[in-house]
């Protein structure tokens, strides 16, 4: 049995405050010329391509850059550009690609596209060496070094970071800039979850199937988490809305099923709670990771997230407990914790 | 035991060709009126507020205005207006609601905000008279009659239906338009699919997860099948793309494991086939919803659709062998085919 402590993916996951370090120091000019440029262009939306973990960071982006700066912000269909070759009109919008290789076919095509209509382009990737840099008016590096493990961690957090970057530069925030100076220490503190978690984990060993909920700023989490969850412990998990869950799906659940709700601290709380209750009615069972009292006294598991940040900021801690489960869950299971069957680092769809 | 011709959804469903003649009959003048608006206004991009089954609608629009005119199309956050009351800035868009009864809050607010900006709006609902009819410059109303089973069948080959009448009135198309006018025929076509869906389901009788998949313009009938088949038969059931599945999901598959797949003839089939095949080449058990040779041929379960469509309206047909299969395999199961468990007809979140 290979140590977890030995793996890279437990590696990655414990590197991320000194990637979110190296990713704010080195990128905020960058992100600075960015946002003269739509401030300079007077663009009111942003379409984002992007595919799997780097589609969980666009969720995020529709949320800050539209709480925050008042941008609409879409996610493309990249299969209009790469399969029936009829591209949409993208007017004056920010066309913003994501993706941590920079290498995916689909996404380049966007981007080409955008490009060739005169719109502005934008990039964040961990390789600012890739046909997808390429494309971009503005590259932002994520800085977190090579990611050899299949399941992505540091380059999600630096993709969050990256997109509230530009965000605090649309705002020229002292406040918002000093509140995602804190953050690499937030996620520090966050890692000592580690144990608990650890602990957690065996309760879940034949778990076949989860639905993890999340709104909002969080909406974003709750698809990453189920992610590394599926790839990593080959469970099936899905991801919810709250409110969408309401809408049909809460049919599904019955008497200990589990569901995992991420809730930190904000005006979204009391939203979650109530949602934590309205399964807890139907015998669910709960997984809270949340700071927020009243969440956490729904749950069977409660995981506290241990450093209190702005909402807004959440979903750059809130998402450790949900690597840390993903990977003490598939080392519980005794699966391969950075290679899971059958994906591949770079994936390249069309 | 309450016979299955009885209830209904079994009446709903086979409403359909009627409810969709009506709608093309008495909608089309409303239609045009909408298009000259988007033309008049140059809009550009089209923000879509909706949930559930009427979310999967938008996602439909999103390919259909896309591909066929060109629009920015991207769905809206609902909870920005609601819960973080802050709105992002809708500039030249047309802002679309859809939604069967007219009812839940947090999608007239968006609406509502949508024309404090001075936006243009439109609505697609059941009901004429209802809030979210109150806030739209132009309503089209579905045409479908009240709808009894909590299932919403009729309501979304309707809202199809009204986007793609949308798109012909903006393409001015004689070509367009004489397609669709052949779309109830085709579903009519469809229904004889029943009799062949009611002897496959109840291999599926034991069946707690699956996957869907389909892409491009289909990728809202993946989304749409498994809705239904969530809340009519309590299965863990998971939409996606077969891009995004790629990238990572793939992990999940093991033998026998069940993938849906939807794949009308078309310019998607082909990338539809090979996925076919990465997932038969994991040993799973292949369900399949086409009129593409090279699809069915991949199939444990072929499930052939009679009625050959042009791609671009295939959705309107293809969820037809959906809405049965999940009809008869809640009848398999006991379940109520008429109000599932834990849902209601009309969900008001916030």
């Amino acid at each position: 049995m290979t140590q977890l402590t030995d793996t890279h993916l437990y590696r990655e996951i414990h590197e991320q405050p000194a990637v979110l370090r190296r990713l704010l120091d080195k990128e905020e000019a960058t992100a600075a010329a960015l946002a003269d440029l739509i401030h300079g262009r007077a663009i009111d939306h942003v379409v984002i391509a992007a595919r799997g973990t780097s589609d969980n960071a666009g969720r995020y982006a529709q949320y800050v850059l539209g709480a925050m700066n008042g941008l609409s912000v879409g996610l493309a269909a990249p299969s209009l550009f790469s399969i029936y070759h009829r591209p949409p009109r993208f007017g004056n919008a920010l066309v913003l690609g994501i993706s941590q290789s920079g290498q995916s076919p689909d996404i380049v095509g966007v981007l080409a596209e955008a490009r060739r209509q005169g719109a502005l382009t934008a990039v964040l990737t961990n390789r600012p060496a890739s046909p997808l840099a390429d494309q971009g008016d503005v590259v932002i590096d994520l800085q977190a070094g090579e990611e050899r493990a299949v399941a992505a961690t540091k380059t999600y957090t630096a993709e969050l970071a990256a997109i509230a970057l530009i965000s605090a530069a649309l705002s020229d925030s002292a406040e918002q800039r000093q509140a995602l100076a804190a953050m690499p220490d937030a996620v520090a503190a966050t890692l000592s979850m580690n144990d608990a978690i650890a602990a957690a984990a065996p309760r879940y060993r034949y778990m076949s199937r989860c639905v993890v909920a999340g709104r909002g700023y969080n909406y974003a989490t709750a698809f990453e988490t189920a992610l590394k969850l599926k790839e990593m412990t080959y469970t099936i998990v899905e991801p919810y809305s709250s409110a969408d869950f309401l809408h049909g799906p809460l049919a599904m659940i019955e008497t200990g099923f589990p569901v995992m709700i991420i809730a930190p601290a904000g005006v979204m709380a009391a939203e979650m709670a109530e949602f934590a209750h309205a399964v807890r009615g139907r015998q669910a069972e709960v997984i809270a990771i949340s700071d927020a009292a009243e969440v956490l006294a729904t749950a069977r598991v409660p995981l506290r997230l241990p450093a209190p940040v702005p909402e807004w900021l959440s979903p750059i801690t809130a998402i450790v407990p949900g690597q840390l489960l993903a990977m003490h869950l598939a080392h519980a299971r005794d699966y391969d914790i950075d290679a899971p069957r059958g994906i591949h680092k770079v994936t390249e769809t069309v």
